[in-house]
């Protein structure tokens, strides 16, 4: 039995108040009426912090919702790791399907019900908790800086500036997140890859008014027909996206990472089972896992033109919309893939119509090197913690921030993330398992000891 | 001066007197409110043909808005010619574009100012008051019945029963309508043929819900993205739909008929303008005119899926839907071409997808020969009336009762529309020039005295 574990059960049932009367303030950045929640869960926060051994922390404006930022300098030479978390969490709606109250978290089963018991006051917990740990048992040999923001579920919209204002504070060698999920309970993984994202809304104008699909049907090009013919063109017979030069930074996947990869235990059975489908498509020569995670996707989110009511309207539309994006992976910029779309929509536009594309919004891929000491550092944390060695995968979505952190401040971040799928973040009955909240803060912990090394 | 010419100056203002006294009876099918005008428009339509020299004119119940049934018998063993027109009109609205109330017919610069001036209560008009010279003058060698209905505006729904069910009351030779245009005032036509329809609704399915595009886009098929290839994939590069079995029974337009559409006088730069675009498109080695009226087309009438709101929402949509429709040329049977047209888009459908095409209607293109003496006896009365040969020309639209009456009754309707695309039919300001009535007039008397020889 190892210390940490006898101080985590020594200490429990303080922890869990101290948890619970974060997870008590409804702080729901989404809904204005939140707005005191907002400032009281930054202030319960910086307590913790002190609480826990930081040397200060304060509640700190920005344009939005107050940033929580606290610190531990041990020595001003050692490193410098920078955790990131977010105290805002998502509506509880629908209430109804809740069987305890969101906000009045309660333990059953080996798990704390409650709307941000993972996502993200729990896994914050955990980084506070290690972090008090180590400080109090004198084992802390890298020095702490916390950034907790209060806007991460509505897009962190103040993130960025805050960033800019004060790159000499948030200063680090590496940025710490408990924020992502892990493959399974006995599956410990590390995601080390995120895919960027761009988007655009494509309107296409044929005649100046819808018309009669009778009188002018043949002899006008049809903006709907045209706009499915441009679009079917984006990916060809084998899955690969046209666009010229799209694939020029695409960094192919390393053979050692595609072996990773291969290993992950996965059922494209089950995987086709739960989402209603008998076939898979995708780019030829890669595996699913590969293709929804470290490979660039086109997608229509949304399309629209002409008559949708009931029953049969014979028109010929005016105009025709759809929203698309790509998903981009590490390399690919998204400024540079928005222009190479727009211009080629505009190149294959047929002179029968007019094509307007614009670009909505975007966010760079991002990758963590598996040679960086401090992922080779939290590789060893949940190595001890879960008895394996976590895999590394890379995810298909994006988190802009990790990337902002990345371009505005030049630091590499290491998502070490305890969350599972059957965590229902988003959801009703949200829950995080108490036994991996230990594993977790023991995980922490390890990767400390490693990376102060 | 002839003397229908004579006899139409002696009665004008009796004839304007009827006619207004039949558009001031608002019979607008599309709104239950006008129930009663109905049965009224119909009763005095009844009264008219007996005053204008019927030997019986009756009102008479159908699944729907009573028809009105009239004939006169003047020799067994003679030909007998069956006036189709319809008493209700559309709705009026938007009232405050008109600049003389709907119902109150006026007489502004040589025009008829009201709904229903043109279509059909002034065009039927015209039938009505060639009859009543003939009869008068003893000029008739012809049976005439007439059958008016009062539900064309709102697509015939108790048409084709009273038909199958008075097969025998409405036996004749030809049936003559006027409810058509011409190409101008001074460009007299005949429309000799109409393309029938066939109209879709295309269902496809993906996953089981909406996803989340940056976790499966790559790996799994989007639906909105499948749909659009199946569309782009039914014409080819010349314009061509690729539907296997199309083509069978398209007969190609007879090289006589397209010498006469290339005859028809058509400025193609003010045609573009006057839709708003800068190139037109559609069936290669055919003219603009043959591709919208002789020619079949695909069109896409609507589309729809996934997130259609205001800004990027990232979803890789459940399902994506499409309303479609083909104009078809005579000789395309309807249902043969709606079940190639599922069979197809069934089979291109890929695995990734669950594919559900349900026809919605459909019609029977129509076509009038030439060489029908009902047809050369209405182009002489033309001819006399507007002195010009009038020009025999296809239409783009579907009238699906004409069809109906060729496969119910099994006989062939003569066109001999008058109105122009001037006359706003539908819209607000509908009028009928008094010029064009008094042509129509004499051009019905002539084509009955050439068909009575």
């Amino acid at each position: 039995m190892s210390y940490i574990k006898d101080y985590i059960a020594a200490n429990e049932s303080k922890m869990m108040e101290d948890l619970f009367s974060l997870i008590r303030i409804p702080s729901i950045s989404a809904l204005p009426e939140h707005h005191d929640d907002m400032l009281a869960c930054a202030q319960r926060w910086s307590q913790l912090l002190l609480e826990a051994g930081a040397d200060e922390a304060i509640v700190m404006p920005s344009k939005g919702n107050p940033m929580v930022f606290g610190q531990k300098i041990v020595d001003p030479n050692a490193k410098t790791v920078l955790v990131y978390a977010h105290y805002d969490v998502m509506p509880a709606e629908p209430l109804e399907l809740w069987k305890s109250a969101p906000f009045e978290p309660e333990i059953r089963d080996g798990h704390i019900w409650a709307r941000g018991a993972d996502d993200d006051k729990g896994q914050a917990f955990i980084q506070v908790k290690a972090f008090e740990y180590l400080v109090k048992n004198e084992l802390l040999k890298t020095n702490v800086k916390f950034i907790f923001e209060g806007e991460e579920e509505i897009g962190s919209p103040s993130l960025e500036a805050f960033c800019e204002e004060h790159k000499e504070l948030l200063k680090a060698d590496v940025i710490l997140v408990s924020d992502t999920s892990m493959l399974g309970a006995d599956l410990p993984s590390l995601t080390t890859g995120l895919r960027g994202l761009a988007y655009w809304e494509i309107e296409v104008t044929g005649p100046n008014r819808d018309l009669h699909s009778g009188h002018f049907g043949g002899a006008v090009a049809n903006p709907v027909n045209v706009l499915c013919g441009m679009i079917s063109k984006v990916i060809d017979a084998d899955g690969r996206i046209t666009i010229p030069g799209f694939y020029d930074d695409v960094e192919e996947v390393p053979q050692a990472e595609r072996e990773m990869i291969a290993h992950i235990p996965f059922d494209e059975e089950k995987y086709k089972a739960a989402i209603g489908v008998k076939e898979l498509s995708g780019e030829k020569g890669y595996s699913t896992l590969e293709r929804n995670s470290c490979r660039p996707s086109f997608d229509v989110c949304g399309i629209w033109g002409g008559y949708t009511g009931e029953g049969s309207k014979t028109v010929l539309p005016s105009k025709a919309f759809a929203k698309v994006s790509c998903r981009l992976v590490p390399h690919q910029d998204h400024h540079k893939i928005s222009e190479l779309f727009a211009n080629y929509i505009r190149a294959t536009a047929p002179d029968t119509v007019q094509v307007k594309v614009t670009p909505m919004h975007g966010g760079q891929g991002y990758v963590c090197p598996i040679s960086l000491p401090a992922y080779k550092a939290a590789e060893k944390g949940f190595e001890i913690a879960f008895g394996k060695k976590p895999l590394a995968v890379r995810r298909g979505g994006s988190i802009p921030i990790i990337s902002t952190f990345e371009q505005v401040l030049g630091i590499k971040t290491v998502l070490m993330g305890f969350g599972l799928e059957s965590d229902a973040i988003h959801s009703p009955n949200e829950n995080f398992s108490l036994d991996i909240f230990r594993k977790g803060i023991e995980a922490v912990v390890e990767f400390y000891k490693e990376y102060g090394k």
